[in-house]
C-alpha cells in the first residue's frame, strides 16, 4: 500500500508517520510516501489527515509498477537518458578489463562510434574458485582512468557486499549482477546511495522477483533503477542461456522502470548476437549490453561471446534504421 | 552419414543400394543420397563404385544440417517463398475456424493487407476433453472455401496421425502442432507427401529433437520443411511460455531449414505481440504466424493472445520498415 | 461440472440425456454421470429430476480428482493390484524388446522373483529417424508368448494412432508414451477399451495437464487409468531427467488414479536407479517401472540406464523392508 | 589440478609453493595439497622435487570429487556425525525465529525426540522489502540462549556478507541460502573459519555450481562442509520447487561432501513433507532439515509448509524403520 502524503509535508514529518506506522519513506516526484507491504489493504485511520492519495496493490510490486505510476521513470546519466522513449543507449565493453591497453582500445572504439557508455567488470563473479576472478580495485582505477580520458560514464558490476563501497565510488552506474540479484547487502547500500542501479535479472529468477528486487531498493529511497534482462536457465543448452523477451514485453506493459537487454550473456556465442541485438532494438528498449573484446580469442572470461571491434562496428550500423523504425534512435 | 551417389545412378539402383545397407533413400537437389545414422562413420566398401561425396556427422542433424548444405532449402508454396532470404512471410488468422462468416472476414483483410497465406485450426489439440476441439472437417471444409474465394494458401494443423489424411488434402502448409512433433505416424506420412510441412516445435523440447523430428520427415523423402518457434516452457509464469529467440539464433547458424516464428502463442497476451512479432522480423526470419480475430473477447480458443483486424493492421504497417532494415520485405 | 443421475436410471435415457446436454456420459461406481466442462457451473433446469448429486469444479480435473472421489480407484490386472494402498507392483523388463532370448531371459528373472507384469517396448518413440525403433509387430508377438509361457501381465507403449489397435490388442495394461500424452487419437480410442491403461507425464507436461490427459480417457467411459511420474525436464543436465517427487505428492493428494513411478528414465544412468527406487518406494506409490536387461552394455536403446540381473535381484531385495515400513509389500 | 606434496613439508614452504606456483594451498588428510584451475593438465616441472601425487580433473569439482578422495569428508558437529554412513541426522526448527516463546517449545520438543540440532533464521532472505526480514541479531542470541539451555547443536543463515562475523560467531552450522550460493564474500570467509558449513543449492543453480561453491570454502582451507539440495525451480507450480532426487544420485556418486535435504521448501505444502521426508531417508543421506512451527497457521514466513509438532512427531517416529532399512539411523 502506498498513502502519498499532502504537498508540503515537511521531511521530518514524513520520517516521523513512516516510523509510526512502520513503512518506508520515499520522497518521489515532488511528494513523500509512506509504503508498506501490499498486503495491507486499510490505511491506519490516524494517517488520514496526512494522505491525499492511497493506492493498494496484489503484490509487492508497487513503486515500480505502472498502476501506482504510469510513466516511465527516467534515468539520467551524464548524457544518456534511458527511459525517455526515445534512445536506444547502447553500453559496450569487455566482459572484465584486463589491462589498460585492453580497455583503452575499447574506450576509444566507443568514442568514435558515438556511444557514451563503458561495461566491464572488475570483480568478476565466477563459479569456480580457480578462474579469472577479475583485477578487482585495480579494475576500478583503470575504469576510472578512462572515464577521466574520455569522457565515458562507467557501468560495473559489484560481486557481493564486500567491496560495496569502492564500487558505489568508481561508477556511474552499479551493476548489481544475476548472482547477486537478492543480495540485500547490496540493495540496500544501493538504495541509500545516488547512483543509478541496473539490477540484472537472475537466471533463475522470476519477473516477479526482479521487481522486487528494485522495489529494495527504491523502499530504500534511491529511485534511479534499471532492469536487465540477460537470459534465464532453461533446459535448452545449445545456447548459453535463453533471452526471455516475452518477459521483456510484461516488464514494459506492468513496470515503469527502464528495461536493458544483454544478448551477449543470453546467447554465449558471438555469431547470434547480431541477430539478437536487433531483435532487442526493435522491442523497443531503453539500452543494450554488448560485449566487445580487441582479441575475443585471447579474453580471459566469456571468451565465445564477445564480438570483434569490426563485428561491433558493423553491428551499431545495422541498429539505427531499426531504431527509427521504432522511433527512437542509438545512442 | 550421407552417402552422394554418382550422378546418373538410377532410381532404381538407387533403392537397390538404400535396402541393401540399411539406409535411407533421398532425392536431394539432382542426387540421390544415402543415408544412415550418424553413428555410423565409415562406409561399407562395397559402396564405393556408386559414391561420389560422402560426409560423417556427430549427431543426427544431417539433411538438415549447413555443414551438409550450406544455402537454407528453399519452399515455395504458390506465390510464397520461405528461405530465399529476402522475404518475411506472414501466415495469419484466428487460432480456430469457428464459423464461416469469421474466417472470411479475416480472410478479407488478409488479402486486403496483401498477404497470402491463412492460417486457422479445424482439429485443436485441446489440454482438456471438456473444452473446444475445433469443427473438425468442417473446418477444414471453411478454410478450402476460403482458398477457393480469396486464393489464399492455408496452413493448418494435424492433431495426431487419425486424420492426417484429410489435413494433408486440404492444407497447403500442413502444420504439426507442438504437441505432436515426436508423432512418427504424422511425421512419416508427411514424408511421404509432397505437401510443404511445418514442425512446430514442443514446449518441452529441445533444439536437436527439433531438426531431429525434421529429419523424419525429410529421410521419407519430402525435403519441403519449415522449422517453427512457438515459446518453451520455463518456470516464468507470467507469460505464457518463453520465445527462444536464441534458439533462433541458433537454427539460422546451423540448420538450412527456413525459419518460422509465432510470437502469439508464445506470449499468451495480445499486449506484447507487436513487440514481439517487431523482433522476430528484426532477427530476419522466413515467416511469421500471428493470430488476429474478428472479435478475441469471444474466441473459442486462445481468446487473450488474439490481436482485433485493427490491431493487425497497425502491426503489419509497423513491421515494413524493420523487414527493410535487414534486407527483407513482407510478403 | 459432473451430474449424477437417480439410481435405476437406464443407460438409454443416460445417452439421450448426455446428448441433448453436451456432456459425456460415464458410469462409474453404479451411477451414470454426465461430465460437461469446468466452466459450466450451473446445471440446466431441465436436468434436475433426473439428478442426484451436481459438483462443479474449479478446474478440469473432475473423475480424476478426490473431491469428486475420495478414494483411490483400484485397478486390477491380473493379480496385480494398483490402488489398494496396500501393494507396490514392480513391472520390469528391458527398454525394447530385442530378441526371443534376451525378453525369455527377463521373463524367467521376474518369475522367480515372484513378480508378475513383464515390460518392454515393441514401437519405439525414438527421437531420431536413424536408430533403432524396435520390433513392431514381431516385438508384440514375442511378449505375447512369454506371457502365455510365464503367465505375466504384459504392459506395452503405443507410439502413436497408427498401431492403436494392435497395442490394444496385445497388452494388458497400454502405456502411452511420454512423448504421446497429448496424443487424442491414442487416448480416446484407449477410453473405449477396457484395457488398463497407464499414461506417462511428458517431460515438458504440467501435473494439470497430466491428469487432463487422463479425463481424456476417462470421460469416453474406461476408468481404468494408472498415472506415471518418469521425470520432467529442467535445466540440470548431468542427469537424464529430474524425477519430480514433489508431483507424486501432489497427485497422491489431489487426485484418486493410482500413481506409478519409473526411476529409471529419470535418472538414465543405472547407478541411481537403486536409491531412486528405494525412494519411490518409501513414498508409498502403487507400482514401479525399472529396466532390467540381460546385458545393458549392448543394448539397442537406452543402454546406460539398464540394471544388469544381479542389480535388479539385490534392488528389490532391498525394497521389501522399505515398502513394509510404509504399510505395503512388493509384488 | 592438485598436486599433493611430500609427507614432512613444512606449513611454509607449502605456503611459498603456492603462491610461487599460483595455487590455493589447502591441509587435507595429513597432507598438504597445492591446487590450481582444472584447466592445467601439467605440473611446473619444477614442484617436482616437493611433489608425490598429481592428479588433473576434467573440471572444477577437485578437492569435493570422489575421484579425487573416494570415502566422504566425514563432518562432526557436537554429537552429530555426517557422512559417516551410518547416520541420518535431522535438523528441525522454525522457518524464523519469531519469540523465545516459540523456539523454547521446538527446543524442548527436539529434544523429546532424541534430536541434537535446531534450524531456524535470523536473517531471512526474503524477495519482497515489504515482509518479515527476521529478528536479525535478535534473533541469534535467541538461538544462543537455545543452545545453552537445551544443548542443541545450531544451525542458521547468513543472508549476505553484511553480518557475516554475527553468524559464523553464533552458528554450530554455518547455512549459505540458496539465494547466496554465488556469494564470494560469504563463501570465502568461510572458507577461513573452522565452523561446519552448507551449502544450499541455489534453486536455478547447476549441481556442477554447487559443487563449485564448495570448491571456494575448500580451497580457502575449511573442509568442513555439507551440500544441501531444497528444491530447483522448474515449470511445474503445483509445489514451490522440484525436489532433485536424480541430482543428489548424482551428488553421492561423484562427490565426496555429505548431502542433506530439505523437502519442506521443495514441497511448500506441509501435507507433502512427511512423503517426501520418507523418500529422502530411503536415499540414505546425511542429514534432513523439516520446518516443524508451534502454530504454522500464525507463522511469519513460510506459513503453508510448516510441520506442526504433532506431525513431526509422527513423521520422525515412521522414518526410523526405513533409515534402519537403509543401514542407518535417525539422530
Amino acid at each position: 500500500m502506498i498513502l502519498q502524503l499532502k504537498p508540503g509535508t515537511s521531511e521530518q514529518l514524513a520520517h516521523e508517520l513512516a516510523e509510526r506506522f512502520s513503512a518506508f519513506c520515499v520522497f518521489d516526484g515532488g511528494h513523500f510516501l509512506l509504503v508498506t507491504s501490499s498486503s495491507q489493504h486499510q490505511a491506519d485511520p490516524e494517517t488520514e489527515p496526512y494522505v491525499e492519495r492511497i493506492q493498494t496493490f496484489t503484490d509487492d510490486m508497487q513503486l515500480s509498477s505502472r498502476s501506482w505510476q504510469k510513466p516511465t521513470r527516467e534515468v539520467i546519466v551524464g548524457n544518456s537518458h534511458f527511459g525517455n522513449g526515445k534512445t536506444t543507449v547502447v553500453m559496450a565493453g569487455p566482459c572484465s578489463v584486463e589491462s589498460e591497453h585492453q580497455i583503452r582500445e575499447i574506450s576509444g572504439m566507443l568514442v568514435e562510434q558515438g556511444l557514451g557508455t563503458l561495461r566491464a567488470g572488475a570483480f568478476k563473479p565466477r563459479t569456480s574458485p580457480y578462474t579469472f576472478q577479475g583485477l578487482g580495485k585495480k579494475g576500478l582505477e583503470l575504469l576510472l582512468k578512462m572515464k577521466q580520458e574520455f569522457g565515458l560514464n562507467i557501468i560495473t558490476e559489484v560481486r557481493d557486499s564486500t567491496h560495496i563501497e569502492e564500487v558505489i565510488e568508481a561508477a556511474d552506474i552499479v551493476q548489481i549482477g544475476a548472482k547477486a540479484m537478492y543480495d540485500q547487502g547490496i540493495l540496500r547500500r544501493c538504495g541509500k546511495s545516488d547512483k543509478a542501479v541496473m539490477i540484472k535479472r537472475g537466471f533463475g529468477s522470476t519477473l516477479q522477483e526482479l521487481v522486487q528486487a528494485a522495489e529494495f531498493v527504491m523502499s530504500a529511497g534511491n529511485l534511479r533503477v534499471l532492469l536487465c534482462e540477460r537470459g534465464i536457465r532453461t533446459f535448452e543448452t545449445k545456447t548459453r542461456f535463453t533471452l526471455d523477451l516475452c518477459g521483456v514485453a510484461w516488464l514494459k506493459e506492468k513496470c515503469n522502470l527502464p528495461v536493458i537487454l544483454d544478448p551477449s550473456h543470453a546467447m554465449g556465442y558471438a555469431y547470434g548476437v547480431p541477430d539478437l541485438t536487433r531483435a532487442c532494438t526493435a522491442m523497443g528498449v531503453d539500452g543494450l549490453l554488448i560485449e566487445v573484446h580487441p582479441d575475443p580469442a585471447n579474453a580471459l572470461s566469456d571468451a565465445s561471446q564477445q564480438l570483434t571491434p569490426q563485428q561491433f562496428r558493423d553491428l551499431v550500423a545495422s541498429l539505427q534504421p531499426i531504431a527509427q523504425a521504432v522511433g527512437r534512435k542509438i545512442s
